[in-house]
């Protein structure tokens, strides 16, 4: 059974495609906003898709998502995690609420103490963003063909089902993982990527000849350090709630990079071959 | 004084790209390419520009550049110090002599040694390329707006002024640099790079857990790592020509993703609100 009313709770790149495409596909949705800013409220105000208004209705208090059989929190995990909380008295059994943070052990403990008896909470996290953040870089299709993961404690795998239901609706790929296993995978493809990439931005970028750089700067390193200009209070919020994982890959990314450098400076050609071959296979595979 | 006879030794990604370059902008050049693989040259012979052959003459030999008033060696650093010496029987006072590779001093020295007198020698590297390797990516207006690094010994200034003519008409913006300078720059903006992204594509993909580790991956990583899956000979040549200052720099990295992983692991929330704000900036900055 699909859902009626759905109140998203975070306009951001992540609630705001949400909202476009499921105004897109549910033409009926009741569809409830709720930001913190005016600005953004009034720029929700404006959203329309195949000439109808996206939202039926918006507002800065999460009391309005009163009677939502839906709720999607879409804002930085710590605020997800206070927002459970917050909502818990104006949801009713048989609510299902859902998020769309990085994480996922963190917020399934809180929801598990926050929520009351017969409102089902689905861990989500669909596998999609951008380093433009924000309701005016939403965008229909931001989701098509994105994995979805969703994390279900015991008990609400049929919510879990409807919650997967909803996002292939959206051209998304429901992937259903246990938080731990979820939390320790995203250390590894997202979150040691992204502060590898800023730790290297900031390194090269904050070199004393800026001029000179900018001049030496081409696509490779525009490529490498892209993610570096995300949204900081996400990232943030990520790096707190998944503070070991990520830790013990940092550990395993230095270990590797003075395998490099002790290859590099001995001029150790072997070596040096076998690292760059590796490399080289393991992500032209990935372009297949 | 533009050249007359221009001799093009590899023929991959830069070479191919510069002769479609310089044919489009010289109808009447001698161009002559000399590649070692027999399928290359078929390749090249093939190749047509506003309806000419690129090329006016093939070879397997160095020695077919005799004659000519500039050769462009695009091959591989430890190559071109190899064919320095390979050309000098066959280069009369006079011509200029130029690379492309991505390292300068050791080119440089080996010039200096291997080349006869009255022959100058400008070391060369024009900041474009691409994880695509190969004639078959061979593209005009590769060169566009890249910045093309100029090294000139002394008394090889009036050849460099020639060279930076040339690629200026092929879109490239000349910059005249000291070659130590050069290496220490590039070891910070493109190798410091390039050896983090294959050591976190090989960290990453190199997981035991595959199928699920590639339905987690998504934009960022691929960006974070897609010149991880360029030519492994060419990186090799550049780790082994530029040891010091990439060693040096990879030791910087070090130490930087050292900070962040104390962060992360001690939530210090100021120290990372900090770093990733730094990072933040600094790539943001670079967008505009």
């Amino acid at each position: 059974m699909t859902f009626t009313h759905c109140g998203i709770v975070g306009l951001g790149l992540l609630g705001g495609s949400l909202v476009i495409d499921l105004r897109h596909e549910f033409p009926q949705m009741r569809l409830t906003g709720i930001a913190r800013r005016r600005q953004t409220l009034e720029d929700a105000a404006g959203l329309r898709v195949d000439d109808m208004p996206v939202f039926t209705h918006l507002s800065r208090e999460l009391g309005a998502i009163k009677g939502a059989d839906l709720v999607v929190l879409c804002t930085p995990v710590q605020t997800v995690i206070q927002q459970l909380a917050g909502i818990a008295t104006f949801v009713s059994p048989g609510t299902v609420v859902t998020d769309v943070g990085s994480t996922k052990r963190m917020v399934m403990n809180a929801a598990a103490t926050a929520l009351p008896p017969g409102v089902f909470f689905v861990g989500g996290h669909p596998m999609a963003g951008s380093d433009r953040a924000g309701l005016s870089h939403a965008r229909a299709g931001l989701y098509r063909n994105a994995t979805w993961a969703l994390c279900a404690p015991e008990g609400a795998q049929e919510a879990a089902d409807r919650v997967a239901a909803l996002v292939e609706e959206i051209g998304a790929r429901p992937l259903r993982i246990d938080a731990d296993l979820h939390d320790r995978l995203v250390a590894l493809t997202s979150h040691l990527p992204h502060v590898t990439a800023c730790a290297l931005a900031a390194l090269v970028l904050g070199d004393s000849q800026t001029e000179l750089i900018r001049a030496f700067i081409a696509g490779g390193f525009r490529d490498t350090t892209r993610v570096a200009a995300a949204n900081t209070a996400m990232w943030r919020d990520i790096c707190l709630t998944n503070r070991d994982n990520i830790a013990r890959e940092l550990t395993e990314m230095i270990a590797a990079l003075e395998q490099w450098r002790d290859a590099i400076r001995a001029g150790d050609v072997p070596h040096l071959e076998a690292l760059l071959s590796r490399a080289h296979t393991l992500r032209e595979d990935l372009n297949r």
